[in-house]
């Protein structure tokens, strides 16, 4: 029996020119394609014609179960199909891409892993961040702000990180912003901290708003952040002032 | 007067395929490419011949210095060029493209930074690493290793780290490995914390070791581990003996 093959894809940010070379190579050959919600319709697009799309969402309720999506890669596959697990980002930054690894491995499904741009990294660096500078940073934590992800019974010492790294990049935090911003200051961090919030970032609905640290944990959401959006925390945030350069139609995305 | 323009392009971390398409497209139009140590041939080979290739090295004594780098790009944009500043992995990850960006806007260029595939996320991936995961971790801190890369004034502060983050990832971390392991253990982590060493990650030479953190604050280095290697705490490395699939003429990188 001629065994199929999954690849777990990241398809990157948003921006479809920040699909890999390799990831749309894989994507073109695909007989059956698992997936998620903010994938972009751009890199849709590269799917043949004749290959099952196969939409796994990510919303609750909408959505595949995790359970359903491993069957299913692990059914096609055996049946001999090129499979593609294409997912937001990179796979293993919150991905669960390891998890999906695991079960094939489990069921002796040959794999391949293509890492994609996460949008840790892509959002401050099209919202003019560098995320590393000489000046103001050397370590960079990329961290969960939606407590669900977090299931490894160790609770994220928030406290710790305040005096661990000297740029914090928080993913999925807009609903829980204000309780983190609260922890980050218990953790010794000043208020005066600048943090950016990139919402839709790399995408022609890019919006980049800059905060102190104290104003984030008063705030009272009500539309002042909304998801998708990466927050950035920590000197280099206000380095967007001076470096955004990302245009969408022909007007800086920073609000002011 | 019609000005240039200066990409900051991430080539990615060694496998040409991980390159944008983005990067792909920016460089094929490049006029000029000022290009650092450890970008693949490959990826230089879309340069188009008419080109100006400068290489900027890496390596101090070899290299063109920051300053004159920096004037390059200036000279050659005011002249109405298409400037590539190529870097390995991402811009924005310990690669200067913050400064770079800041000398742009001082005079006046026009840029735009295109994100690459870092090592940091890329090395685990080809190792079979997930750098999050349900079970065993939830933050991710991304380190220097390399002393001189921190001149910021404030000194990174491995111990806190060894409390604020599930997984560590070090870069140019080879020839202080032995000190930081010994700064983590300091910090809290147990000596069976698993690390994985990286070496020539993504590439033809990718080799993969395994140690346990106690054992590495012994290490007598003498070619145990060398550079260009990715060093990851925590974990999620010891997932490389069943995750493992990157395969060089057929056989895994790992070493056992």
């Amino acid at each position: 029996m001629s065994k199929g093959k999954v690849y777990i894809v990241g398809a990157g940010p948003g921006d479809p020119g920040l699909l890999t070379v390799r990831a749309a190579e894989v994507l073109r050959g695909a007989e059956v394609v698992v997936y998620d919600r903010l994938v972009a319709p751009e890199v849709l697009k590269l799917i043949k014609r004749s290959a099952r799309r196969i939409y796994a969402g990510k919303k609750i309720g909408a959505a595949l179960v995790q359970e359903r999506i491993n069957n299913i890669m692990v059914a096609e596959a055996k049946k001999g199909r090129i499979v593609v697990r294409l997912k937001g980002g990179d796979p293993m930054i919150f991905g669960r891409g390891g998890q999906e690894a695991e079960f094939l491995v489990q069921h002796h499904i040959d794999y391949e892993v293509v890492p994609g741009i996460t949008s840790a990294i892509a959002a401050p660096a099209y919202a003019g961040i560098p995320l590393t500078h000489r000046a103001h940073s050397s370590s960079v934590l990329i961290v969960t702000g939606h407590q669900a992800a977090s299931e490894s019974g160790k609770t994220l010492n928030w406290k710790a990180m305040a005096s661990a790294a000297d740029t914090i990049v928080i993913l999925m935090g807009a609903a829980t912003i204000s309780r983190r911003a609260k922890d980050l200051l218990a953790g010794g961090l000043s208020e005066d901290t600048p943090v950016a919030v990139i919402e839709w970032a790399t995408t022609r609905k890019q919006k980049t708003k800059l905060f102190s640290l104290g104003a984030l944990a008063d705030i009272q959401r009500a539309g002042a952040i909304n998801p998708p959006c990466v927050i950035v925390v920590g000197a280099v945030a206000s380095l967007a002032k001076k470096l955004d350069w990302f245009r969408v139609d022909g007007k800086t995305t920073l609000k002011k």
